[in-house]
């Protein structure tokens, strides 16, 4: 499957809604607690996510699009989610990344961006040199690696309930 | 976190919202294509959801709770989605697994069922005995592997599309 503006938004638009479905209203023992040691439960992975609406993903095309020579990308922070989300319950955490997301999407649009652009470049950190097109589908996997890990998360906390069961489920594995 | 039935229903009644969030009116591409070989597409995994409603969990919940002296339950057939989607749509489906789950909570909910009941046993084809709370448990976590895995079919499709970034995006390792 090759790269589309269209059908990256396919999956991006759906991430707050399929969110919400999963988790509003749901007992807190799903979402407050993490996989062991120091992961993430689903309250910390829509804080991250919150994070990148922010400072990741169009801040970075940005970058790219922008006429500056200096392109290099500012470090992602991994942990601001522990600061920020501080005193925020998980519906208001996920109310504000729907509307971060809904004015991204909107913004994304509104560049109406053609093909030869998706092929500009900006520099990674670590990677280096990498195009429109790269970052805009490493938003779309982005998502589904957390939606499937909030899965996982919620997965685990019936990890000693399934018994024998847990040599058929791979993802307590 | 200890099984309790209505912990339990929270997701199981989430599921079929959660998939038509994820999966109404998008590109077959996102849901026609598999991981390669023989791994299944999300439109197969759905199907597989289907059969699960109708043959595994809550007929092997009635052999446990029956007063038969055999409480073997029949083995599950893992690929009967195979023949059993032919010819019909993914909204087909996604509405069929939607009303099968709505009838198999409405079912569970209607046997009111004890503390005791739960511990009651079935014999598994491969495992042996189990009790009725690891089998509503393993119901969960199956449910919750099953969003994992979709995500990850559909993340897979971009695999060649995110350039360097595949080092950061554990799903598509």
């Amino acid at each position: 499957m090759y790269f589309t503006l269209e059908k990256s938004i396919e999956i991006l638009e759906r991430t707050p809604r399929v969110l919400n479905t999963m988790l509003q209203n749901i007992s807190a023992e799903w979402t407050s607690n993490n996989e062991g040691g120091e992961t993430w439960s689903v309250y910390d992975i829509i804080g991250h996510l919150i994070h990148g609406e922010k400072t990741d993903w169009i801040p970075r095309a940005e970058i790219i699009l922008s006429e500056n020579t200096n392109q290099k990308f500012e470090p992602f922070n991994r942990f601001a989610q522990f600061e920020e989300s501080k005193g925020k319950s998980l519906a208001q955490l996920s109310y504000e990344f729907k509307i971060l997301r809904e004015n991204n999407i909107r913004h994304l649009r509104s560049r109406q961006l053609t093909d030869k652009q998706m092929e500009l470049k900006g520099v990674h950190p670590a990677f280096g040199e990498v195009t429109l097109a790269q970052l805009l589908s490493a938003w779309v996997v982005h998502d589904l690696n957390h939606i499937a890990q909030i899965s996982r998360v919620m997965a685990k906390q019936y990890q000693a309930e399934v018994g024998p069961w847990i040599a058929y489920l791979k993802i307590l594995q």
